[in-house]
């Protein structure tokens, strides 16, 4: 009998578990009766009916799914309204939908780069941001976190084509990458800037225009953004906003793009009945981040460790992983979902729980959260 | 005035210009009036009514997105029934759905491998399984295409963990790898074997189980397989199948399933459908297969150069990349159409249509089809 190839795993899943960093799925039902403060959906949308209900026609319309490439079949005209509504709204040019947020990350990082270029990359940025890098044939050096004198330093060292890659909203401490600098920073020695707006769309900017509105950025020059479909706008997808030229760019060259199949009807239904609403109710977004301004307080105003949110995420730090998974269940027992950050999807190594505001939650809600979270804090 | 750091793209796209390699998105509306030789539905599910009712009913049900990761708010019980069911119908021990098979692909390669593993690859795989192996740590060496015996080789040369990647059906040709003897080269050595079905499923093995069922592999020790939920069951996202520690592995460190958002219930709900289609309907398989054979057949006969399928997918070599465009265009104004394939998406620098057959197909359909291929072929 010869050995098992994956005999290693088992040495693995054993490592984890003395490490006190095992995974598990929870898998929750539909009518689930739980304070959400653990989900990306910042404004309220993701089972919002109309939102569900043009999620569902557009189904019964074009499909459950949408049969191939965007090259080939996989381009309905609903994918193409898409697009222009979201340029338009977040003031680019042009926009291009992808499967997920993470390949329109792939796809703008490793399409707007070749060998010679000099990426510069915060040491906070997303998973995709770091994939993207690791695919690309460009030299990549990692910058210290909000740094643009770092940056800019770099960028003077560098003789040739550049990047400089970072979140808007960073994904587990919510803090914000300061954009005008880096923007300034990018525009003597002619750098690119690409922005990941995840957690920036539907909350920042006038109405919920996003980051680079917020910065009075959108449309700029030598500017690109990534934003994602699964979060504000409640759906799934990703979509790549810049000049029309760099788009064509993408669609002729991006892998995750060429070699994958268009992003399903239905979500591409729903996160457009999102945006159209987010148009139509723009306080929604100023409601989120009230929210999440509030919980800010009360949690600090309680001698627990946040940090202050520009957008809707916000972290509390725990003394290590177990502390945290600990304290997140007994959040959950008291009926607060919240979510609990550990190595390896931490940056720093420090475990903590990971809160998003909505702009649907009430009064009594967030002072209900605010309860549960302080009463179970561990004491250190 | 600072020069415009995306100034390369407009040379990129007068050289694409040049070499008649230009991509355009052909947006088509939801009662488009064509014969669909180009999608990969194979099974005709992706319009069925009880398909795209459950994906309608999961989007009003579970919401227009999932919310948030899998390992945060993003699994439902649909996810884990969709998994379960996946699990049983294809023979494996466990399953893990993701946002795409391009997701599936990227983490089945990294999180099965090691610095001092060696990836043995086979010279025509999926994109996105090349990708994988980029983002791994692992040595990646590129075999000739269908050849065990090389693979034997690098296995023999190599001292330590091994990883043999594999498309089952290959994307672009439809020719199928030789699953059987890979998996005979694998066991002495020890290695492993990831095989990429996304064409298989729902197509080849005993009323469509895929590539693994066909080739007597279904849950073999060593072997994993990934699947796309997006071509014969018409929806969208990706699966790994494998024993139950390669799949809480994958839980614990597939960066793909831990940074991503959780596939969007109407996608999962629409897959759950046409598998359980499927399991009721068994034969959709073979007829799809029996289209390909007369397709190929019709082809052949009128002289053309068709690659013989072993699956639902068929290629037909044109003469260069402006002819095969100019012939889909011709195909596509007489009402079928049909893919069509030019660098960089070819491995090999070959231009051909790529034509796909759906169990769904009449004959007169079949017909049409033919006399229309062959009456737009161009005259070599
Ligand atoms: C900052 C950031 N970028 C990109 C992504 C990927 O987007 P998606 O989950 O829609 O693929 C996420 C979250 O998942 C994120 O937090
Ligand atoms: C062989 C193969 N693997 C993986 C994929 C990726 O699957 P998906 O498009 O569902 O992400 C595709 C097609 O797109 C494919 O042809």
């Amino acid at each position: 009998m010869t050995r098992d190839p994956f005999e290693w795993i088992g040495d693995r899943a054993a490592a984890r578990l003395r490490a006190g960093l095992v995974r598990e799925l929870r898998p929750r039902p539909a009518d689930a009766d739980v304070l959400d403060l653990a989900s990306n959906d910042y404004l309220g949308l993701a089972h919002h009916p109309e939102v569900t209900r043009a999620a569902a026609d557009a189904a019964l319309r074009w499909g459950a799914g949408s049969t191939g490439s965007r090259l080939v079949t996989g381009t309905t005209e609903l994918h193409t309204e898409l697009e222009a509504e979201l340029a338009a709204f977040c003031g680019f040019e042009a926009a291009l939908v992808f499967a997920t947020g993470y390949a329109a990350n792939l796809a703008a990082v490793t399409a707007l780069t070749a060998a010679g270029t000099l990426i510069v990359s915060d040491a906070g940025n997303h998973a995709s941001l770091i994939d993207g890098c690791r695919l690309s044939r460009a030299e990549t050096t990692v910058v210290p976190h909000r740094d643009p004198e770092a940056v800019a330093k770099e960028l003077g060292a560098h003789d040739g084509p550049a990047l400089v890659v970072t979140d808007s909203v960073f994904s587990v401490d919510g803090d914000c990458a300061p954009l005008a600098r880096l923007a300034a920073v990018c525009r003597e020695p002619g750098a690119a800037l690409l922005v990941d707006d995840a957690h920036g769309l539907g909350v920042l900017g006038e109405g919920g225009r996003g980051s680079a509105d917020a910065a009075g950025l959108a449309g700029a020059r030598g500017l690109v953004c990534t934003v994602t479909l699964s979060k504000s706008l409640g759906s799934q997808g990703g979509a790549v906003l810049g000049p029309a030229p760099v788009i064509e760019h993408l669609v002729n060259s991006a892998r995750t793009f060429i070699f994958d199949t268009g992003l399903a009807p239905a979500v591409v239904g729903g996160a457009l009945a999102s945006l159209r609403l987010l148009r139509r109710e723009p306080d929604r977004a100023a409601s989120a981040r009230e929210a999440a301004h509030r919980l800010h307080w009360g949690l600090t105003d309680a001698g627990l460790d946040a940090v202050a949110p520009d957008a809707c995420v916000l972290s509390v730090r725990a003394p290590g992983p177990e502390a945290a998974v600990h304290w997140a269940a007994e959040c959950r027992a008291a009926g607060v979902a919240v979510g609990c950050f550990r190595p390896p999807s931490v940056p720093d190594g420090i475990s903590r729980l990971r809160l998003s505001a909505r702009a649907d939650l009430t009064d009594e809600q967030i002072a209900e959260a605010l309860e549960t979270i302080v009463r179970t804090a561990p004491r250190s």
